[in-house]
């Protein structure tokens, strides 16, 4: 296959196909995380983390105890504080603002061993209920413009935990990225009255080579101009921008999906590092009216990012990517029609 | 300290300052690459390459062998292609091009050992210039608008040979983060008939607080909103949008302060992986039009970004940066007046 450039309207983003590049034996080395000795996040332990904002428990267990399934708690080294006053000034040229934000873990198994993927469908379903949960409670927050879920596994995804969780942010600020593919979906929108995600959605599931699979709520596919080998996106066949809107149906189906997906990835490529990214619509806030239109432009999504390789000077300068995997060959590997 | 947001006209970009972070030990993990067995770019090894485009070598010794200093040659695996008739064209919704473009590999030093930063600055001073002809070279192939040169040290930082080098690529397009840091540049002067390159100049000459060091040609300061941790900036103060516009003399000044740059870096953190990114002016292309203003508003300049964790998810899906250490106490750090 011969190189290529690719580029698609929600990520703006120029990524090179460069297949060749492929056959470099350190692009696939695998990396993982030693358990740390103590485990601050597993059940017996919960005295080791700050005291927690929530948990799915059995019953007549109490805060902070054993026999929780999910438990969520502040980040013990935040990038952001929660209690203080938002200032916002000039600095000469330059913009400041006080690091006032959440910055939140959520612990998505008691146990120091299990990931994500091998919970049931119902546990990982739990795990998405408490990312609603608390997007719902830091939603109340009116210094907050933008809440964001995510999970780093493994090193080169930039995780220093083993034990599975995910972790939430509260900004008060709508970052670079997010402002920028709004405004896309608006454009898209103002100029043929249709939803960028929705004709995504569209050309997707009517060509099918990148598709990996479907269930009532969700497509899975791998995006056309996939940053990363490997790379999946799930979007909901429900439009609505805002991921809280999900009822629990849509989010047993969102499990399933999600841990087909993970699965997967782990049978075709040996449990690799990954992000999953929860992109979800800014608050309604009145500093955020410039986005007012995202309720038909805009539809929350979930990334899935497979990480080999450090980024390199390429991408951190250029915005750009290197890819080595055609995302229609990605896809036969993950519908398992081909084996590794 | 308390953390905060920052974010500068250029980038655009919020940054999150997050001191609190910094006490976790792997932040600055070390990690090195081996020598390869047989190193493809030491002297004697010529063969293991595609043939030379370009060296500086000793009088009368030939092409692909021997007494050379700086050595291009293109990447081995290379991300694009050379050779081909440029296609451009549409994908139902998305946008496609063939992979044509330059892809080649400066190699710094003909020794094995030799870091860029451990050469005499007579010997920097020749590695850019071999940048600066292989930019004059590629400038005349019309299919190229954009050119690169980047270098990857240490695994962190995406680098795969342990042997000095640095790539230029020659890309078909203008990358996103390029044409956006363009546009803002254009932006800035229209408002006030001022370079936004000259003003953070003045700013930080004027405080001094982010400054590092000075000569003749260039400050070398860590940018108000650094996105990783003693990060650096290189400014010329003579403006100009390309820097192939660089005399012997200027090329001798910038070796000076990037020579000293790394050196700092190393006496202050061992070693540790970074990318130098040289970001210039498009090229002047009719397709280029709408950056014919870069003449008075955009400036070339060089970024020397130390990568210890890698890129997380949130990075990855905000285009926003968590740093734990302030540019204010990296300068201090890099100026010697605090001992790690």
């Amino acid at each position: 296959m011969t190189p290529e450039f690719r580029r698609d309207p929600l990520h703006n983003t120029w990524v090179v196909f460069a297949p060749e590049r492929q056959r470099r034996p350190q692009d696939y080395a695998a990396a993982t995380l030693a358990p740390t000795q103590l485990d601050p996040f597993a059940e017996g332990n919960e005295r080791f983390t700050p005291p927690e904002v929530y948990a799915a428990r059995k019953e007549k267990t109490k805060p902070n105890e054993p026999g929780w399934r999910v438990r969520v708690v502040p980040n013990r080294y935040p990038a952001l504080r929660i209690e203080g006053q938002l200032e916002a000034r000039p600095e000469g040229l330059y913009d400041r603002m006080t690091g006032i934000g959440a910055h939140e873990v959520i612990i998505e198994t008691p146990d120091t061993k299990t990931a994500l993927e091998d919970l049931t469908i119902s546990g990982v379903a739990e795990v998405l209920a408490s990312y609603r949960e608390r997007l719902l409670d830091l939603d109340k927050d009116p210094r907050f413009h933008h809440l964001y879920v995510f999970k780093n596994f493994g090193p080169t995804a930039g995780a220093s935990l083993a034990h599975a969780h995910s972790q939430l942010v509260a900004l008060p600020l709508v970052p670079t990225l997010v402002e920028a593919k709004l405004n896309r979906a608006r454009e898209y929108f103002a100029a043929r009255q249709r939803s960028l995600f929705s004709d995504i959605l569209h050309t997707e599931r009517a060509q099918g080579i990148r598709m990996v699979a479907e269930n009532d709520g969700y497509a899975l596919f791998c995006p056309y101009a996939s940053r990363f080998p490997f790379e999946m996106a799930i979007f909901p066949r429900r439009h609505h921008p805002d991921f809280v809107s999900c009822s629990p149906t849509e989010l047993y189906d969102l499990a399933e999906v999600l841990r087909f997906a993970l699965q997967r990835l782990n049978a075709v490529l040996e449990k690799p590092g990954y992000n999953l990214l929860l992109h979800t619509a800014p608050l309604k806030r009145p500093l955020n009216e410039r986005f007012a239109s995202a309720k038909h432009d805009y539809c929350w999504h979930l990334e899935i990012v497979p990480r080999f390789q450090s980024l390199a000077g390429f991408e951190i300068g250029l915005g750009a990517y290197i890819n080595t995997v055609f995302p229609e060959e990605a896809a036969r590997f993950l519908r398992g029609e081909v084996r590794p």
